[in-house]
């Protein structure tokens, strides 16, 4: 019966989360019964998303829900062996027993950092991928720009477009992040809107309009985005990171849609699953080749993924947000 | 060569527009010559459209643009004769000369009054039948709002989801309106938004949530539908009314579109042209079986188009807003 530390939810935060709206527990969790599996968690995921759910969704004072990948450490479940790594939502935890639902096994690719499985080549690369591909209907060549573009999300779609042919404009708000981009995945134009506001900055960067927007903001980025729309233009609504902390993000030229016709569509991973196959073959043939670049940010140990998810909240990671826990 | 009068805009309204904004020049028009027409105007049709085109698109101290019902009343043009219909884009003026660019004949439906090719068998209908079931994709049974329900596209819209037995949710700002929309179209729920806030009566009317809702207004109305937006609902934004004067028209919660995967698309009856033909068809047996409604405003006389521009915008009409010009 191995000791686990949880994090649990005590206070819903107002505006930016705080150490305070958490506590770390400690747990005894049963050995595997039958039919159950007992399973470490290794990695656990801190993503946008789980801004809102802090507000309504995610229960008071029970470990908190979360992507995590996990390895099964006692089995007397007939579809799991020792060693399996298996992902699963129950992040936020060290240990738990489980009768196999909700439990994903991976075939972790050799060539491959295991941890890129929880991003790139994860729901996280999904999210762009389907997002950009699918839901924007993006064209080789097309007009593109991606707001968070450093981040886990937006970095992929940017790379996606670039291996499209598209010509492709990233925003983000740090010196080192717009380096990265400008440098190493080599965008055509990189705003940082914290030294230039990004209205202005986006007007320049996009002589010829925009055909795709890939939003992770909302805001003020969307605003400045809709002035810039093309005709018939696509807005995939992946993030509104914009509006998750302070509970609300006002668009004021949504009128715009109208004369370009533009559609906005907000969209979530699983709307578009059966291209998850082709996704997990273009995505490894791209991180072998090296056509999509990576970074991460891992924190280590259970009693930091408070500060992962603030850091997150803050612009303090570079690319995925993880915490290691085993 | 005939005397004609039209209406010129002279001054940019700010917020509503007012008398002043506009003014009635008297000129003369030539004869036609060689492979010309002389058009008289019969009706001219007066559109929220109109609104934004008045900030910005329409010239100043020239005749005004806008869609247009007339006479060939002369003609050296071997593709028309003296008496043909011509829609035609040269509204806000009695009569003009015109080399047939941009003129359609009108075979007018001897069933039918002549006006209703200019609202419910025109493009106002075109653009409710196709922002309805092209753009918003609406299926057999949805539950559906529509704002404005009580205007040109509104009430076609609304009376297009009725035949396709949907449950339907009509908002108008006027006690008759909503009398005609609850006792002659016979709507299952109808907002008078002057009476209840919108945002709960649509709360109270739509127990099932919107599958579709068909936007003329944005602003507080859309805040209020996306509210009760059901998953992968569908937002056609036709208008948006509710910023043409303003300038502005801020939406603070269409982060909503997120967790429901909402789609929104802003559309003009142009973009679905190949839908022309099966719009004709079903739309002329609805009216001639009464199963779709209306009501016109008409106002007489050229002098009569600026208040019939400025009432449109005070919601002082009944459906289609007109001029009769001869």
């Amino acid at each position: 019966m191995p000791k686990s530390r949880e994090i649990h939810l005590v206070a819903r935060p107002k505006g930016l989360p705080a150490q305070d709206d958490f506590t770390l527990v400690e747990t005894s969790v049963p050995d595997a019964a039958d039919g159950q599996v007992l399973v470490e968690n290794r990695y656990m995921s801190v993503d946008p998303a789980m801004r809102p759910r802090l507000t309504a969704g995610q229960d008071l004072n029970v470990a908190m829900m979360g992507g995590a990948l996990g390895k099964v450490v006692q089995s007397k479940h007939p579809d799991f062996a020792v060693g399996d790594l298996v992902s699963n939502r129950l992040g936020f935890r060290e240990f738990f027993v489980s009768d196999g639902k909700g439990l994903t096994k991976l075939a972790a690719d050799p060539d491959l950092s295991l941890t890129v499985h929880m991003h790139a080549l994860g729901m996280t690369g999904f999210t762009a991928y389907g997002g950009l591909l699918h839901i924007g209907a993006l064209k080789d060549g097309e007009q593109v720009f991606v707001s968070t573009a450093a981040g886990a999300v937006g970095s992929v779609a940017a790379q996606i477009a670039k291996i499209k042919g598209c010509y492709v404009v990233g925003s983000t708000g740090a010196a080192d992040k717009a380096a990265w981009l400008k440098d190493e995945v080599k965008l055509d134009a990189v705003i940082n809107y914290k030294e230039t506001p990004i209205r202005q900055a986006l007007e320049d960067a996009t002589p010829k309009g925009i055909d795709v927007y890939f939003d992770n903001v909302g805001g003020d980025h969307l605003e400045a985005a809709l002035r810039r729309m093309n005709t018939l233009g696509r807005v995939p609504v992946c993030g509104f990171i914009s509006g998750y902390n302070s509970g609300h993000s006002n668009v004021s030229n949504l009128s715009n849609i109208i004369y370009s016709r533009v559609m906005l569509r907000g969209f979530v991973g699983t709307d578009f699953m059966h291209l998850y196959g082709d996704f997990q073959r273009d995505m490894a043939g791209w991180l072998k080749d090296g056509k999509v670049k990576y970074q991460e940010t891992i924190l280590d140990g259970i009693a930091n993924a408070p500060s992962a998810l603030i850091g997150l909240m803050e612009g303090r990671n570079s690319g995925k947000m993880l915490v290691k826990l085993a």
